[in-house]
């Protein structure tokens, strides 16, 4: 016996069938979507990365922004990763120290290198900046692309954070990694932009972040090309080419996608500059730049009341009052993050 | 009354239509594929562009590349477009020197400026590549991104190829147009490598080759982030920061790509470390070069037999006896494009 609906419509069972499993198949579409952010407390924090995406992909939103525009940019260390007690490509440099020094015996007798072999915790506890450079200049000069991206590879695999003993691949924070799923998922190319090595980072970005290499802008070693014993072969060169950290990064940026970002997360004075940058910009524009306020879940240090400055990932107070002063939202790990961590 | 198929499947009018409005819509999406390349003509180049992308993206073909792989590069003076007789951006850099000396009153006195602003074309004739560089530089240098894109593109909408009489943008190779249209229907993304400059190329590359700033490698002006009046500015400084052309290009792709294309298209000597670093990879890879061998339908120079050598997009006997043996397919304008520019 027909329904009166389908009756009503004239059109057969089959018709009707036909017309359900439609409509079943635009209803699966409308369901209720899952929380795209489950690693967040309900708060600010959250609902500005939601209500920008929506704003900003809603063809009806006066804010609407053009799938091409789509750009977000994320710093890494500190804000995709732990950065502390010192950045992982310093960790990974000085594991590489035994491997360079056999290579270059000379540097031995070199400082910074010296220390590192003597095992001198006094003298590499006054590293300066530029020994830090050095020390990672040396962990991949000479080496081709492919086998500096191996190398990082293996030592990423193996090495463990002295805090967490865990791989450094396991301390990214799981809700970044949400944030960067919910941008792509509306159309929005996550990039990298870190201070830290753009090979470095590629060797795992993808796997990690599902950031693919094009998508990764660093710091530049200078690049050779020639070909090696009949093999076409780019090589690290041990000489700085780029810095892509503070006002620059706005330039490696630029350099790499050729447009403004709309939206760009930091956690450091080194991002400044990119967040400035970006909300500059007309229409809709988020910054967002993370507080390290949780010794508890990970660390604390920063600007705000009682936490300590650091010399690694330096957020100073004139950077977090710029922030306050221009609507960047700055994120509180203790308050804003239900997880940390994916493995909590 | 119901046809004996409809009557057969037990199905009803309204039934059968919606299933002959579904059929219709499948059988569109399996009609014969129209020819992706019009413009070429039968033979060997065309069809090895058409094998490879058939092989690359079957993925049931032992030679299937996977979409993240797909990367295929550009060069574009001479390659994309007309680069007889003077690049196009030098056209431009001699078109601007009125500008630039205007803003800047001491150069009028100084080579090679004073020699354009004088008119003195047997001086003009005489220009090395360092003045060349130097005007393209004048041209860029102190002004902002932003601005110098819309000076090009308001260059571009008017300027006049001195032979052809038309916008430099309209003298782009129709043939190689479909062929990144073709790749790009295919999952590859195409990327302009060039020697000219990047901010020169992305101000009309979108419009002109559907390639978006993100996919534009070229050479680079030393950039300056600064606050200027208020407004977060990226500025031009009068420096060479990258010179993308030889064995820098293979450089510059891995920097902004971040892995080794798949194909690589170019026309000179610039181009060689691009196709051979290309073509050295495993699987299936293309290599192809723009022989200009068609003085009636465009400019004939380069290395075979009877055509004159060009100091502008020099392509020597030695390169073109390394594409005969690495197989790298050499496309001759004369005999490959059935028409050489979209408004024959």
């Amino acid at each position: 016996m027909k329904s009166p609906l389908v009756s009503a419509l004239r059109i057969s069972r089959r018709a009707a069938l036909v017309l359900a499993v439609a409509l079943l198949g635009a209803c699966a579409q409308m369901a209720p979507v899952t929380d795209p952010l489950p690693s967040w407390n309900d708060g600010a924090a959250k609902e500005t990365i939601v209500q920008f995406v929506r704003k900003t992909t809603d063809s009806s939103s006066p804010q609407f922004v053009p799938a091409a525009q789509r750009v977000a940019t994320f710093d890494q260390d500190g804000t995709l990763w732990v950065e502390q007690p010192m950045y992982a490509q310093v960790d990974f440099a000085l594991d590489r120290v035994k491997d360079v020094v056999k290579a270059q015996p000379a540097l031995a007798t070199e400082e910074p290198f010296k220390a590192v072999v003597m095992g001198d915790r006094a003298a590499m506890a006054k590293f300066t900046e530029a020994d830090l450079l050095k020390l990672v200049g040396a962990s991949q000069a000479g080496l081709s692309i492919e086998a500096f991206r191996e190398v990082v590879k293996t030592w990423a695999a193996t090495a463990k954070h002295p805090k967490f003993q865990r791989p450094y691949t396991e301390l990214v924070y799981a809700p970044m990694v949400e944030a960067l799923k919910y941008l792509r998922a509306n159309g929005y190319r996550t990039y990298i932009a870190t201070g830290g090595g753009q090979e470095f980072v590629r060797a795992f970005a993808e796997a990690v972040y599902g950031v693919p290499p094009e998508h990764v802008i660093g710091s530049l070693l200078k690049v050779d090309y020639a070909v090696r014993d009949g093999v076409p072969t780019l090589t690290n060169a041990p000489a700085l080419f780029f810095i892509n950290d503070k006002a620059n990064k706005p330039v490696g940026i630029n350099m790499m996608i050729g447009q403004r970002p709309q939206a760009a997360f930091g956690n450091s004075d080194g991002d400044q500059q990119m967040l400035e940058w970006t909300t500059a910009g007309t229409g809709a524009r988020l910054g967002m730049l993370v507080l390290h306020d949780d010794a508890q879940r990970e660390y604390a240090y920063g600007p705000a009341t009682g936490l300590p400055a650091s010399r690694i990932g330096t957020f100073t107070q004139p950077v977090y009052d710029e922030a306050k002063k221009k609507g960047w939202i700055v994120i509180s790990i203790k308050n804003d993050w239900k997880r940390v961590f994916a493995f909590e």
